[in-house]
């Protein structure tokens, strides 16, 4: 009775996947609209997701030799004009500050939708030899992007990202290390959000504005439309001769360096919901949970509940386990549909008859399974289950996402496929113009290229084949 | 010889402070000047300082029941007229988007110079009862106020911060949580920054626009003047009642909040840097130091040096302590220098001698001391020198603390001590004109509220006093 009046609470997710989206994120206090259009006040309940990220992506940046740093957010106007295709790309998002301080300013300054030009300026000047090199910064901060049409996590104005930079040596390094962050983020979106992604080089059309080649890691949410959850990007000298980065090469020769950028944002939110939800709500993966286990104590004033449940808090805790204790007066069903709701990877109910049975009733949000553990040997236990439902929920994306793909060789089976929620492996010819063509005619766009082959035809214009690559609808 | 042209380097701390500073942070790179007058670049060493202050205050809003979050920097202009002296103090420093996405905007946005009135709007639909206070969040952001003129860490442009805001159902919960807060910020700059700090109330004409009381923090720079290093503010009903933040109290009836807000900021670095630095340079204390001790090889190309070195870096890593081995091709002369000027609190040598016997040849920052440590328990030994380094450093800025503060009843007896780098505690009548006049006269400002008193005369117009109040100079 009680999850079915919960459940009204959220749109169907397989009637209105959008409006059971914005149900959810909002509902779980995630995230709530900010007062102006197209921003979003990141809630606890969201932001810890965000901080979890963040803990896992800075030690895999450290065992890399990438350093924290922080750049400004003003970039005078002349600086974005350096590159041109960086300026064509960016200039129609950025918002402009023109009066500071009561006045007028002489130059008009951005707020950074991205920083290669003010992070390549600086980098300009503490570069002078290949000992400098290779020189990797990052940078956890807000950008800003006009975006017409917004959703919460997914396209906000404003939103939260971290950024690399780095300039090195050869353009083997930088290309080596586009891939090599690629695979950071791939290993990330694996080991932390339990999500499979298609990988791989993003095709001229789909670039990020002044790359040489960009890379994109794209994770298929329950709809079937793709979601970009991060890019990496060889830029080769473009913003180094822009920003004149010049160093002494090993022959004593100056040379302009090879810069790379990377980002994941934000967007990972919203890519985490709608990879795991289900019609109850959310569904968090265990290791990127901002509580892993809620105790639920069961006829809390019946002696040595409450009492009980807290020694099991402060050992799971002391076992850094990130943990909740429910003793509010709300009923222990209302808080089932509660902590169901939000995702909750493991429930622990504790009542009188469990404490006599030296047990706690746990409950999986991934397979509405119930296990009684051993309260004494309940930290351990506990670990196990967590670790079993972060492999099974992964095992349940990586199904869905197997689910999601098919290959053809015909554009209308293609197109069909494609609009029944799918992403299609397909031949292309490479032409910017073909795929444009096919863009506008369907809105559906290429994603990543799988590899390279010459030896079939184009799925649309059936002149011969550059590579296979992946088409699908995306957020 | 090394030593005297390293020193050279810098300027003498004891004829040019101001320049000592400024060469001190560029020179260690902490910190660059961003392309934006104003703005600043924090660089790795000087972020990872930012870090450290971040997880340390992290665990204690845990502890508090605060929950980290994240609101937008864009604040419509509307928004920052609701509280009267709120925008009086503001509006002169921010600066203004009039433009965005290629059009000029409807409403003017600033960017959030502090978040009080974003924060409390969103808290307005958030609260409705009782059960929802007290409502605690913090966010860690960049803020914005136009500044003339502008100092790395001490004041630019933009900065960074941490900005916590509660709503509390009642006065004494918020004026409960203010100095609770206060005590949270003097703990942290003790145990982690080994910084002493004057705190109490600040008088009427220092406190925060908007505020019904700001307690202030201040921590005494080695040429005697003072730096504001954290604030807390008992806001009163004066932002709910702007936002419109009611709740329904215990007793049924709708009531607006109480609210706080409170912060501290990278200034925190710069008052690291002017407590703790010498002759030579920085000088870190080891909790809050990026790198605790660095390892440098002595005759590094004999058998056996490097690999004893990596061995212990890789002990003593293990045991959480942040460390580098520095294998460069540079001197050890050289590197002795460079690690001095950037205040790495301990130094450890490790040469063919010293692994004969069993050894490593440590020198303290602090103390210039050299020990001898031994490599079978190199790990403890090091972590109790650490925590000797950091008492001493402690024990030697409360010296230079106390040997600031000087007591007096005399007007030119107070100006006289305070040019002469002393911060002096005095009677004062509290009336607002009184305060000015010492300002305008002196530039000399009241810091905080020592002890309220009606005993004794004013220092400057001889009426009764109200308090004994701080006086002093100021960054």
């Amino acid at each position: 009775m009680e999850n079915k009046q919960f459940v009204n609470e959220i749109a169907d997710i397989n009637t209105d996947f959008a409006q059971w989206y914005t149900d959810v994120v909002i509902k779980t206090d995630m995230v709530d609209y900010g007062p102006v259009k197209g921003t979003m006040v990141i809630k606890p309940y969201g932001y810890a997701v965000w901080e979890n990220i963040q803990q896992y992506m800075n030690k895999e940046f450290k065992k890399r030799g990438v350093k924290n740093a922080y750049f400004p957010m003003l970039i005078p106007e002349s600086f974005l004009k350096k590159e041109a295709e960086h300026v064509e790309g960016f200039a129609p998002e950025v918002a402009v500050v023109t009066h500071a301080g009561g006045e007028e300013l002489s130059e008009k300054l951005i707020i950074r939708p991205t920083s290669e030009t003010i992070i390549c300026d600086m980098y300009s000047k503490w570069i002078n030899s290949y000992r400098d090199l290779p020189m990797a910064m990052n940078q956890w901060c807000n950008v800003l992007r006009w975006e017409k049409t917004t959703r919460p996590f997914l396209r906000t104005s404003e939103f939260l990202w971290q950024e690399g930079h780095t300039v090195q040596a050869s353009p083997a390094e930088a290309e080596a290390d586009t891939q090599e962050m690629l695979k950071v983020y791939s290993d990330c979106l694996k080991n932390l959000l339990a999500i499979p992604t298609l990988t791989g080089r993003k095709t001229e059309n789909e670039k990020f504005a002044g790359a040489v080649a960009t890379y994109g890691m794209e994770a298929i949410m329950k709809d079937g439309k793709c979601l970009q959850a991060g890019t990496t990007h060889d830029l080769g000298q473009n913003f180094a001769k822009a920003s004149n980065i010049k160093f002494l090469n090993k022959e004593g020769v100056l040379e302009y360096g090879y810069s790379t950028s990377w980002g994941v944002s934000t967007r990972l939110i919203g890519a985490l919901v709608m990879v795991h939800g289900d019609e109850r709500g959310l569904r968090m993966p265990p290791n990127v949970a901002p509580i892993q286990a809620v105790i639920i104590p069961i006829a809390s004033k019946k002696e040595g509940v409450l009492e009980k449940c807290e020694e099991v808090r402060t050992l799971l805790e002391s076992a850094d386990l990130r943990i909740e204790l429910d003793n509010s007066n709300n009923t222990p069903g209302w808080k089932f549909n509660e902590y169901e709701m939000k995702g909750v990877p493991l429930r622990l109910e504790i009542g009188p008859r469990d404490i006599e049975n030296g047990v706690a009733t746990a409950v999986r949000r991934d397979t509405h399974e119930k296990v009684q553990l051993s309260l004494d040997n309940i930290v351990e236990e506990v670990k196990n289950l967590l670790a079993n439902i972060q492999e099974n929920m992964y095992k349940q994306a990586v199904e869905n996402f197997n689910a999601s793909l098919v290959e053809t060789d015909d554009f209308d089976t293609m197109v069909k496929e494609i609009n029944d929620k799918k992403v299609a492996l397909c031949y292309h010819c490479g032409d910017s113009a073909c795929e444009k063509e096919i863009k506008d005619k369907t809105t559906i766009k290429t994603r990543v290229i799988h590899s390279y082959d010459n030896n079939h035809k184009c799925i649309y214009c059936e002149k011969p084949s550059k590579y296979r690559v992946y088409f699908g609808k995306q957020y």
